[in-house]
């Protein structure tokens, strides 16, 4: 069947059978040709659990899949519509906002689990929804069965989970910071500064002047200030860590580099606090998770440490001289920012260890 | 002589005999084959009023300056002994700190007026100097004599001055978008947020794993948290304009890119200041400044539009859900950060049209 | 008058009088939003001899220069549309091709001296131009009055001509180096590979995904193999040089920088030449040159040598084991590969000093 | 014990114990903190038979891995001296030249298997190796018994060998284009030239201004032109292949990039060849190898296509201009360049399935 292929042969014809009997997990990537896209089908290939995997593109519906990236040459993948899309255990959607909410109830109704990469089921709230995305959210009823899908918050509630709402890369990269120290009243809520930046693939493969080469190498700038849609993400995760209503400062740059984003946060400590107070809270939260690396005090977090990997990276101060902290975050936009969170959602939400898919360091340099 | 060399023929060949005459100057740049100082050749050689350039490095003396940089091929420019530098009208000193403080005294006593693009003239306390420089200052005395050379900010006391520290480039980028809103109070000073991103010629032409280029590319770090060397100078210019003391929280960045640095401000406002505000006391400072471009709403700056020029842009709003501006300012490190700033206040201290070899835009892309 | 403006105020506002009088060329660029109208408009501003300089441009025609780019903010320069461009001196045309030939014969009988950046001018064969561009070409007639602009070949052709075809990028780099030794008979010509790099500006403004940065980025490729336009007008020169036709494997590769250009040569030397005499043959043609400089042997052309500048730089050396000529050239493709080689021409065509308005060296680092 | 770790825990945590059971496979790498011994490891940790990984560098033994590189951070690996490595199935020698090959024999006295990254056995002949290399080979015995490790053309004599040669980065993108076609006689090799350029990584960690940021960035240059030391390897097996003594142009160049490399290729085709007897020879030779892609007509190999993977792309036309025929091949130069194709050899030599633990398509974008 086109579109559909057993994996194991390729990853396992030096194994023996039982090992292949196990392999019965089919996987569908709807938008499969974007960077998230195309990145999810890279972890999925090579995903030890996954026997079959389909893609769909309402674009390029019908060609191979390495006549849109011919890295994959040989490899033999077609590319469905999405509607042809046949019955499967769990879809990833990485589709631009809006259309996933309107098709996802289909998908659940058949009993496939979906994992949506866009921001359709982020927000708790239709309302806020629709001021940010101007549209009105096409089903309201979904948002309160969605759960938002950032393991090392929620593992607990995304297990067994049939729709997931996988965050942004922003919010990932910024919660992983602030909400363990919100939720310890480490910090005071009153001027939150978020400082970030992004390579430029966050933006996508769709062309335009601000992805040309020659506007973008060789420069820097800020963009989407106060205006950038993932504002209200941050918000609405970082209240409900603090217990309390906040808003926060959050200005995004470009950077002239492909991949990685890099977050600063800058918040006034609570009377009392020290940075070994902060410190210690991370390692409590932190200190047995895989994806989530708090580095020796002195080494400060590098967007390429993250690069090609599903780990992000923390580091903090407590500057004497202000008493501020400064907070230092790092993950790669499109693993631990999208497609190699969603392969741990799917991992938990299956059951599945949760680094299944997912080993591996950065490629350096 | 050696080192010296009569550029009118170059510069005029097709002038009469009047202009020629009028080219008089004699200038000198020690540490002339670090990137700030071949930057000063780059404008000296092209400006319209200096007559004779001498170049010196005590690394590479002998030398010809294309031996060291071959793209001025053809030049037949030398490098001498910075011990043989000739008596001069003006001459700039590039060199690391503590160097230039020990010789400052012998260049004045020869009527020679020195611009240093280092710090060692930049605070006005030894006692601060000592503490950030690791360094007793060699010459105390001459701290009182040196005039802190940002000309938007100083314009009057730099004219006709014998001894400039020429700023560094964070504090210009930060003090040219700070300094007019703190003047006129409209800025809270409690919690002062400067984020930081600078390309890697700011680091100099030295070597290290630092600036890489494997380590560097598709990278992007934070440095010297809450510990870099421009905060103080930083803070007594922002603390003289607010006329009380203050301190911020100030964090560089190295951006993947050669040239270019970008500041991106945080600060309350204070009560019953708006956005409007803040952008007329903006042109009231820069509304006749050459260097000085405050962007249309909407526009905000990027570190390209100052690419070998001297020029800065400014940008701001005010967040109307937090309350807090956001403040963007954006200069080449190495021209109005060093090098073109330089060339601004020999012009003013010698008494030419402040823009005299700086005319240009930026090279784009 | 809209988009025009007389630029002696801001240029020599210090100047006398009889200075200011001597400026009155009036000069036009059609495609002034692309990136080598843009070179031509930041060349242009600075050029002494030009009085008024007017801008034109089908898309954006009516919006101030600074809309379409920014760091042009406060120059106050208004585009017209096309038609609107008034009697002038000189007009540049940086326009796609096909167009410059439609209307060069209008322009010239305006006795406006027109200097074609586009491919409508460069192959004396209509025919050649047909099949290389799939056009029929719009002006036969006038293809016989134009002259190759390329001065160090053609300098006595070009003065006081009307109508200027100012060569390609990758032609004018290779021709630099080749010319001299063909027309000397020093290689031989039946095996002559250019194996050309280009930086992603050379492809212009317009989005596509092949210079998307996510696509370019940390990537290298060869486009247009055996097949790029450039190839004809390549072929057509050197065969003039060399007295017979010949053909090259020329192949064009995309560099992820932005600006910049260097050619690899390949060629046998004829029987009984040696490296030196392919060296005394540079010499003695380029000895005078300001914009051609011999590297010394053993220091190899690097793009950024002529970063932003009109210089060309040449090395080359004949290996001892293969008996082959491997001969390097660079120019930054935006100067002398396209504006700046255009004032060049300008400069020659009008009388004035060749290297008025194009003085400095490259940008470093 | 430090420095060596049980890796299937980490691996396997989910398997069932007769899994475990299999890994029994004790691997080394010397040289381990340059790129190519950290890319070594990033590939052994994920291999599916390495049951303990040895890492050795003489310059900081007693470190942990992740003191040098923290993006390791957690994986608690330590780094032995050279001296201290215990006895291991295999050893990779990823050093400078000359240091592999004066202790290799007591490596294989001690029954390990040794497969050298560097150049030390990669010439048949000591007296080339004395001549490009300035140095007496240690052990010239040794030469005789080392095979050449490039799978795709040497299969059968790696497996089971002791002594490998992994070839260089160059000569694994010339060697897949060219053997076979020469090897069958449809080239001729009168004037075959080699035009390649490659990223930064190539030149290792080492600092140097020759790989500073600042200079590297924006620009593109030749190197050891007419004296690379992969010249002599190239003819070599080049020559091997065409069963006659040959040599040729061979230009390294340097391109901003980190990884990759891209091998351009011109040669004349013997009479009565074409296009598609170039491209069946590849077909024949390369139809079942999993890591030797044949693009589609029209789709040229980009650097991109192979990053951070161990595959490599080819393409060809015959320019019917000039009846030569142009070849473009493609690798990561860290992976299918050093690091992947010494655990291909690996895997040969042991006995595994030759794409273990190199599974994975490029990294995109």
């Amino acid at each position: 069947m086109e579109g559909i292929e057993l994996l194991y042969e390729r990853m396992y014809n030096y194994e023996n059978e039982t090992r292949v009997e196990e392999m019965t997990m089919r996987v569908g990537v709807l938008g499969a040709t974007g960077y998230a896209g195309q990145e999810l089908v890279r972890l999925l290939r090579r995903h030890e659990e996954v026997a079959e995997l389909v893609l769909s593109s309402s674009s390029v519906a019908g060609q191979g899949y390495e006549e849109v990236y011919p890295h994959w040459n040989g490899q033999n993948i077609g590319i469905l519509q999405d509607e042809d899309v046949p019955d499967l255990d769990v879809l990833f959607c990485a589709l631009p906002h809006g259309l996933t909410a309107s098709r996802a109830r289909g998908f659940l109704d058949r009993k496939i689990k979906v994992i949506d990469l866009g921001a359709d089921f982020r927000l708790n709230s239709a309302q806020v929804y629709e001021e940010w995305y101007k549209l009105k959210h096409p089903d309201v009823d979904l948002l309160g069965q969605a759960v938002y899908g950032l393991p090392e918050l929620y593992r607990e509630k995304i297990k067994g989970q049939s729709l997931i709402a996988n965050p942004g890369c922003y919010p990932t990269a910024t919660l992983l910071a602030l909400v363990p120290l919100l939720k310890e009243q480490l910090l005071q809520t009153e001027m939150l500064v978020i400082d970030a930046k992004s390579g430029v693939s966050g933006a996508g493969r769709g062309v335009s002047l601000g992805n040309h080469f020659s506007e973008v190498n060789e420069n820097f700038k800020a963009y989407g200030v106060a205006s950038h849609r993932h504002t209200p993400e941050i918000e609405q995760e970082l209240s409900r860590a603090a217990g309390q209503p906040l808003t926060v400062s959050f200005t995004p740059h470009l950077v002239p580099m492909t991949r990685g984003m890099l977050i600063t946060i800058y918040a006034k400590v609570k009377e009392g606090i020290n940075e070994a107070d902060l410190r210690n809270c991370w390692l409590k939260h932190y200190a047995s998770e895989q994806f989530v690396h708090l580095l020796p005090q002195g080494t400060w977090p590098q967007t390429k440490f993250s690069s090609g990997s599903n780990h992000a990276f923390l580091q903090l101060t407590v500057d004497r001289r202000t008493g501020n902290a400064v907070i230092v975050s790092t993950i790669d936009n499109l693993m631990k920012g999208a497609a190699g969170q969603a392969v741990q959602n799917m991992n938990l939400v299956v059951g599945w260890p949760e680094e299944l898919g997912l080993s591996g360091t950065a490629l350096w340099p």
